[in-house]
């Protein structure tokens, strides 16, 4: 019977480390999909920042944000001690189907990539214009306090300011639409507020000009190494692989997720050719991200069928988003704030549909509680940050590319390339 | 007891959904292998041709294609319907060694990424001057019903329009050299034959003329990502792992996969030397691809030194193959005619050696019926569209390149090219 | 009881050969951090070179170097056989937490990922300017013979020169910062020092001139796909999961990894801003991979936290290791010998801090055989070879770049670049 046990605890350990790895993979999605997007005078630049924040994002988690959200042991202190005897009767009291049982280390792995991907988003809707080392330490402070609040009132169960319970009120939000996705949309969005768009993206008579990303290739790849990735973020989510039913909610999140993307993907296509007449591969990328994001809130209760046609909802919201973000004249180079902050909030309103334990109230209240805390208190950082430093690089190093004045390398050194 | 058979569903399923994610990860390196191998003017195209395909493939086999293929509900319906007793009472009637017990999102999961892959070895082959949407009609009916056809007369066991059944004749397929890549590739030629070759590819007098690939680190990425990919392909293949017997053929299809797809590589890779007195990448990848697809046939029989030799065998006739439809007029601008076809059927062949259960005529038989139908019925419905929609891309868009016409957009904007 | 047994037997296979997976994506890694490192016109060699020697590794392995490192059958004939009463009788005898116990074929496919890793090192150093072919034969030395010999004294318990013993005198190398780093980057100090630097690197009043990486993204995402490979390549190397302990030493593995990467990261981002007043993208991505190196000779001791310090020592060792072999002219285009040879040795001095079982003198003694067994042969056949056929290719070659004379293709044939 030991034996049993300790195999469950094996198994569970190595699905959600396997997990957390795809998660992580997610790091490399990002910087790529936001590197192909913007100009190549910026590419050095996106990927050093992306690299970084995944960099800060891990040790300031370590150092304050873990245990502000979840609570733990100072910098993990005594995390390899492993108690046989301790394990085994955990799991004797929570019985077989009971609460999650795995290697501690595992879990700091998993919750770890989740921040990261959070500042993550972040980092594309202020590309090509904000200075480097500014973005880093807001990513600091994002990493460390912003998404750990925020994270200890959903996901750690505890009241927000201590007045009232989101989770009784039947807020859920299974693998992050809303607490990662959401949460980095809105600190993107209040960068982008203050920041303001690129130089020559909007013209005096309203007028949009296109500015169109520099290597496709890689931004595909990007989406395709997300999509991957995905599979991690979702079913790590169920927490718990060695039961029946905790095995079937795993097929069921790698499959739901499947099909939203695709589906996302699909929808995407058809409004680009409705729209523009065109397939437009920058819209089809951002459908499948967008049916990613909305089925990111709950990816194990609905039935294949209806996830596909929540990843098509999104599908359609994130094009209509983008369009509408651009009229506004929130210039997003890389569509972040539509693609995981209005997918989001569409990922957590249509929770309650399949699973009868949220409720609209729960999702509307946590959707507030998610977007006000990010919103104000990003607000209020990046302001500081601004008045410290400044938030914009000059414009000599806008025109000329962020690459050389930040990083002191262009990207793609030897290829000749038009003025842009 | 009923610990331990919890325990075992969520290994096999868990191994299953990993194998499936590997699979998926193949789209990712048929797109960026595609991508790299075309000129610059139609890379957005073959990317946004390769996420669609990708994105219908699975929702016509969610919608039919399963159901043809393997039977089961209407759009999954049910699936996510978990039944402990049921679960327990098939695993106890099975016994320990028996048939496979996962998940049934898990089965979905994986299967979808087969049919995709069939789907995606069609798209390099008709690169650079098909019209992008007659494409994507023929990916609907081709993942819908001509793929689920075949594939329920081999891996479905249902005999071939009522007649004969391919297995009582011998017929084996362990992971789908036929069933997979040989119905892409046989998709692909009929698509060709009808297509022609891209303009400037041949000369009145018959020479030949070399289009290189635009972008070859994109290629080479793609071809360690399929490879990487393959070994969920193979391994998953087994169906089952929570045995010893089962673990172990599992471990010999990660072992055979990866010996083949090295002396595929280091044989095409000798060949060009001999051939061409250079070390030619493109024919080394071609090699590592041709050993991955012949051993795909039977990737747990053979001992490694013969998955190894099957490698080489696939390596030498890759590079052959490919100059053999050259000088046939036959332009496949990536070669997946000769890796998945030629390579496809080689493997077939082969499979009799280490398997005693599989036969020369089986073999032959299968090799036949899919090669039959799935041509036949290809030219049928290319034709049929090119009636309706016309195949090819106006002269002007082939010399332009598809990227504008089609997306809107080019892959790389802002370098400049030479005019190919 | 049977049935927990070959669970056990199966859950272990599997962890092994998801490792042993991760482990084959970091030759894409490498492959895409030196493409993206080296002038446009060596790309097509490089990448060729790449796969070639992956191939290349795992013939030579199996026909020889295996047998050498660890025993074995000729060419692994039999390892498909499984036989279910000796497997389940050697678990019986090792009791539950006794000696890892996976299906053979596993093991293969582990260790032979390591030998190509070891080669991928060498790879880098001596880009744009060694013959390519000399280098595949080295290659073959290498995996078949020297690797192997000093994994034997190492890995393999065997006594060195059957004169004294590794393990006796307390040398611990966890997943190989010397037994895999350190031995890569000195056959490629061994090769550098007869090859010379390339031709404009130097000015004759020794001052330096910086020849810049032609495409950063791929070198980044080099970076982040051996990232991701480094977690089955230091997990793995527990080499057993399905134990309470096991299993949670595979989660300190994966975090203890994570976290050396990321303070490396940040170790060398800071060294740079210092030095050089910039965000170095490069130095970045080599202080992730020196934290990498460095947490390699032991990934499950250390606490989260020093891990992280180990990481950032890292960091800033491989800064100044690459300005000092530059300063000392020795031409190392990717800082490979500064990444995997003075952080391996850094890693190695490291283990006893945490791991009592290891000495400070184990540690010294078995840097020296490494160290001293690697580049005396290294060097001998390296000499031998340039004897025989010259190491370096023609000026011309040299000036014009490899990709034509030796692959016959160029890597980016349209798009027009600066001479470089």
């Amino acid at each position: 019977m030991e034996h049993v046990l300790e195999l469950r605890f094996a198994l569970d350990t190595f699905y959600y480390l396997v997990c957390g790895a795809l998660v992580m993979w997610m790091a490399a999605g990002f910087m790529m999909l936001e590197a192909g997007l913007v100009r190549a005078k910026n590419a050095t630049e996106i990927l050093t920042k992306n690299i970084s924040l995944f960099c800060i994002a891990a040790i300031m988690y370590l150092l304050v944000g873990y245990a502000i959200m979840y609570g733990g042991p100072l910098l993990l202190h005594g995390i390899g001690q492993f108690d046989l005897a301790s394990m085994l009767d955990a799991s004797s009291r929570n019985g077989f189907g009971g609460d999650a049982n795995y290697a501690r280390g595992a879990d700091f792995f998993f919750q770890v990539m989740f921040v990261a991907t959070a500042m993550s988003v972040v980092s594309g809707a202020v590309a090509e214009r904000m200075k480097l080392w500014v973005f880093l330490l807001f990513a600091m402070v994002m990493t460390a306090v912003l998404y750990p609040m925020e994270g200890a009132w959903t996901w750690g169960g505890r009241d927000v300011f201590g007045l009232f319970n989101l989770g009784e009120l039947g807020f859920s939000d299974f693998a992050g639409s809303g607490v990662v996705h959401l949460a980095g949309a809105t600190a993107a969005l209040a960068a982008v507020l203050l920041l303001g768009p690129r130089r020559g993206k909007y013209n005096s008579d309203g007028t949009i000009n296109a500015i169109p990303g520099s290597n496709l290739p890689l931004s595909a790849l990007g989406t395709m190494v997300l999509w991957l990735g995905w599979f991690g973020f979702n079913a790590g989510s169920v927490f718990k692989l060695s039961d029946g039913n905790s095995a079937n909610l795993v097929a069921m999140a790698f499959l739901n997720t499947h099909m939203a993307a695709v589906s996302g993907g699909v929808a995407a296509l058809l409004m680009s050719r409705l729209l523009f007449g065109k397939a437009d591969l920058t819209m089809l990328l951002n459908g499948v991200l967008a049916g990613l994001v909305v089925i990111t809130a709950d990816a194990v209760n609905p039935e294949p069928a209806l996830a596909a046609l929540y990843g098509a909802l999104g599908g359609v919201l994130v094009v209509l988003s983008i369009l509408g973000l651009d009229r506004l004249h929130i210039d997003d180079p890389v569509g972040a704030i539509s693609v995981h902050g209005s997918c989001g909030i569409l990922g957590l309103l249509l929770v309650p549909w399949a699973n009868p334990d949220a409720t609209l109230v729960g999702q509307l209240a946590g959707i507030a509680v998610i977007f006000l805390w990010i919103f104000l208190m990003s607000l209020l950082v990046w302001a500081l940050l601004g008045k410290l430093m400044g938030l914009r690089a000059s414009q000599e190093d806008e025109y000329n590319g962020l690459d050389v004045p930040e990083c002191g390398m262009e990207a793609y050194p030897e290829f000749l390339r038009v003025k842009s």
